[in-house]
């Protein structure tokens, strides 16, 4: 059965590595896809908005994601089985409840809390490699999660406040959500919040951050656009993204995740 | 069947292992190998110089490279068919043929057309995801590449222009393709172009960068050298290359790809 | 049989992926475990201390790590077989040494020298491709590591000057090893080191860091404390660590590698 991962570990340390190896001293013959390691440190939403967006990409199996700044504390350990047969396995901080939503939503939880699943020695700052991979790795060889602890109400389980856009006649204030290698800028929209406001290809908006102001072309990709063109699309995991063709428009207007980001529809 | 995946989505987002997904959803069986996800952002030369300096080191298979600047447009989308029987994938761009041209030439190409061979919903920004990982992924199960679209001439292909160094009698100008994580200064120069001109281990060439000018040793590595010393060596890709033993040659300079670099040899 | 494989080529580059094609062209079968690749370059230190942190976490098998500066040198090419049974193979620099001693010490040792199973061309440059990536397969496919060349004693490889730390009745003079993604920094300290001065979880103890004094809480682990709180902990392989809680405390205090890190106890 194939192990996806996630997690804001990074690859410059050994911290991936290391559960790779926890991974395949208990289930030699799993597959360990890495979805990604780049979530900014303990940015929790963060690696939950990536998790959801990548799981209905990867193949049904074992689920694991690690952003868990609360380590060491009673925060909770959990699996999660959801309506399309996965298992999630994370820290009850929020991380893993957008995810399921997309995959099924969740038939079970349950609190990881039997230690005969666990290395016999847990720190208390790497349950990554002490307790996560570990259940991991056994769920993967067909372990029944009910055997790893007790079952919780899914509604006793954290969930995260992810920001939501406010939506006007002429004017949205959004945030942004996630900034990626090329600077595209990921808001909290989609295209079905911005199309009744006639965001459609073709279309000039008003774009204002901080303390500039732009317009930028709706269009269906950047790459219509022209390079140095500021383009607002729809983009490939269908949030409402803002990119400079060719350029990158993080950079350009100082954009990080968290900025505010307000639209204007002039009258057409 | 090897896939090998070479690409500028670097690896603190999830282009990458969302890649992965896909194909082990369509392929389990398949062992990926990730040449590098480190070229730099939209730079078709550089992905398409790594992939030929690397690609006689893997396995025949699927080789799959995305450095896409122009996705969302008509380019073309391709499958090619070399001579010692490896199939690459990726956009019509140049980044594939310098590649092709290292494992016997082109034999056949074919672009990708036919929609029942890529996800369900083809997102205008992603290709990478939505058409050449499906591709890569059946292409590896067997499917037979003309299955995928038409055949169409290699003339007709995109060819890259790579800068090529003027070579005088004792002066060479030359530009830095590439620099490596050590600082290392690749040049678009080999040794037989070089050793006619006197540039054999052993020898004082005098260096121009920019404003600097500076005396190198040419040798047969860098470790040969004193600590601090310009070393002028061939590199582990046959590339003629500049490096400071056990420094940093590109940050000392400044030298970036596509930085001039002149050489002189003195006369013996 | 696994093969894991860490060293200072970063992930920027090609040269993980090549080494990676290298050991799946001889030995198709074989799992490949990447540690980590962000050993910082040249850091032979380094690369040895997460070696040894990390390799009783990895399946028994084939260990291949390089740092090595002196490729190219006449600096010998290792295989050392460990009282549990693994192989690790790099260069004799001293990399190899503390991680056998955490695997039950060296067996045998024998220098590469069969250039039978080296890549036909070996450049002076990339060992890690041309020779240790090739022994390293052929070793996984079950070769006797005395057919890669002569034995030699034990007490002739290089070893490593490994900073200790001074502890006096009150005072620590410790050193910076290590510095992780988090931030965290950890010291050539351990636990059974320090709580004999009376460092246990709960004490305030005041640190010295080049200019800077302030006083630290001795705890389990960082997220029993306070945002903000700076904290000294056992970290996960049981080194002592300085952490801020949900903070950076090397990139707050200015602290790398190598940096004098000073403890005082104060009379309880």
């Amino acid at each position: 059965m194939v192990i996806t991962f996630l997690s804001d570990f990074g690859l410059e340390d050994d911290f991936v590595g290391t559960c790779h190896g926890v991974i395949k001293r208990i289930a030699p013959e799993t597959d360990v896809i890495d979805i990604t390691h780049g979530i900014d440190p303990q940015n929790i939403l963060q690696g939950a908005l990536v998790l959801a967006n990548t799981l209905p990409y990867m193949p049904e199996g074992v689920h694991f994601a690690v952003v868990d700044p609360d380590v060491g504390t009673p925060r909770r350990a959990l699996v999660l089985r959801t309506g399309d047969g996965r298992l999630l396995v994370g820290p009850d901080n929020g991380l893993l409840l957008p995810a399921s939503e997309r995959v099924g939503g969740i038939q079970a939880a349950y609190e990881i809390t039997n230690r005969r699943y666990a290395l016999e020695s847990v720190s208390p700052t790497f349950h990554g490699r002490d307790v996560f991979s570990p259940a991991a790795a056994h769920l993967a060889l067909g372990l029944d999660p009910a055997e790893l602890g007790d079952a919780i109400p899914a509604d006793q389980l954290i969930r995260l406040e992810i920001p939501e856009a406010e939506i006007g006649e002429r004017r949205i204030r959004a945030t942004c959500l996630y900034v990626d290698r090329y600077g595209n800028i990921q808001l909290n929209l989609t295209a079905g919040q911005v199309e009744p406001l006639g965001v459609v290809p073709g279309r000039q908006i008003e774009v204002e951050l901080t303390m500039d102001r732009f317009y930028a072309l709706a269009a269906r990709t950047f790459a219509e656009a022209r390079p140095g063109e500021i383009v607002l699309y729809e983009d490939a995991y269908r949030n409402i993204a803002l990119a400079i063709s060719r350029g990158n428009a993080a950079e350009t207007f100082g954009v990080r995740p968290g900025t505010e980001v307000r639209l204007r529809v002039e009258s057409a």
